[in-house]
């Protein structure tokens, strides 16, 4: 039985399991959720993922992992080659620490469901951008010398780690928020080297099968 | 050198690392950051961890860890005994699902930098409160099934794990925003369980240096 990536083209979680199915040269089919008309609050995928947030990976021998870090961290224990993590410990948590300030401090603060929730408060198109520009330039300051410092190439050494798994899709969102990328060098230099290469340009929303026109 | 961990005795990032380390039988020193007085801004702090966000733990030998999900995990690596993920690979993927609800899901959307945005935005505090407890209630009706059905005593299996390093601060702080845990009795029997265990009880709130009586 394949791989089953329950996904959504602009979505930056699924976009991140993406890449990384790529990296390791497994393939999947891919099952759209369109989150614009709230397909995954219905019970087929609710049923799947009780929080009803994307992604959700059926591994096709009776399991479904969601969280997209946890799906990462699995992929790289079945499937060690290419490694995702380093091999030092220390460089192990400063990977994961890069991973995180993406999946915890950025990300979460801009998903549909919290720009819906600030639209109820009363916060007009101006404030959610503001709002979020606000924890995507906060979490790339603190990526920027982290990349600097470890990366050669890709966020940390000169091959692809989970890394830069989650900050491909950032940067990504970024853009779409119009957030100027001027102060953060070292990152677009990681984003121009992964741009090029197949496993991040195929994983691309654009080239994703329920890709709308923009 | 020991290990120093930077924290403050209310918050929960650093709280679930403090269970980690009494899990793991790691003596440690404690370096309180005082968040209400912006200590975290501080020259001093800003240099350990660009991302001036609690914990940051100092290994003593001259690496400085950051994000608590990291520590943690690496935490595991270097001390294997007892583990914080089960042996299983799916379990694992499970395991870590359930810390990441709660470290990306919940509690990213509820710490101090969210409430005071709120506050500049005109939120007031009972709009805040019921910000915060929508987060949490939304992530732990996630939650709940999963507990129930993988949790024998704690929050998954018979032995402490990575999640409930995350599920017990995330219940303090439901606690503190008077959340109403009575549709979560699995969540409820795991924070029982672990208010007898030592462990998690030494690193309570209440217990730490930095202490203010409420």
């Amino acid at each position: 039985m394949p791989l089953i990536l329950h996904s959504y083209w602009r979505a930056t979680a699924p976009y991140r399991v993406r890449i990384g199915l790529n990296l390791k040269g497994l393939p999947y089919e891919y099952a759209p959720v369109n989150l614009l008309k709230a397909e995954q609050n219905d019970e087929a995928y609710a049923d799947l993922n009780r929080q009803e947030l994307l992604p959700a990976l059926d591994t096709g021998d009776g399991h479904v992992l969601t969280q997209s870090l946890a799906i990462l961290e699995w992929m790289d224990e079945v499937h060690p080659e290419p490694p995702l993590l380093p091999k030092d410990r220390y460089d192990r948590a400063t990977v994961r620490a890069m991973a995180a300030i993406v999946a915890c401090d950025i990300h979460p603060l801009n998903n549909l469901r919290i720009q819906k929730q600030l639209s109820a408060l009363g916060v007009d198109d101006a404030g959610r951008t503001l709002w979020t520009q606000r924890w995507i330039n906060d979490g790339f300051r603190a990526l920027e010398p982290m990349v600097a410092r470890h990366g050669r190439g890709f966020a940390f050494g000169d091959t692809p780690t989970l890394a830069d798994c989650l900050l491909i899709p950032q940067v990504y969102s970024a853009e779409r928020y119009a957030v100027d990328l001027a102060p953060y060098p070292a990152i677009r230099a990681v984003a121009d080297t992964c741009a090029g290469h197949p496993a991040f340009a195929d994983a691309h929303p654009d080239k994703q099968p329920d890709a709308q026109p923009s």
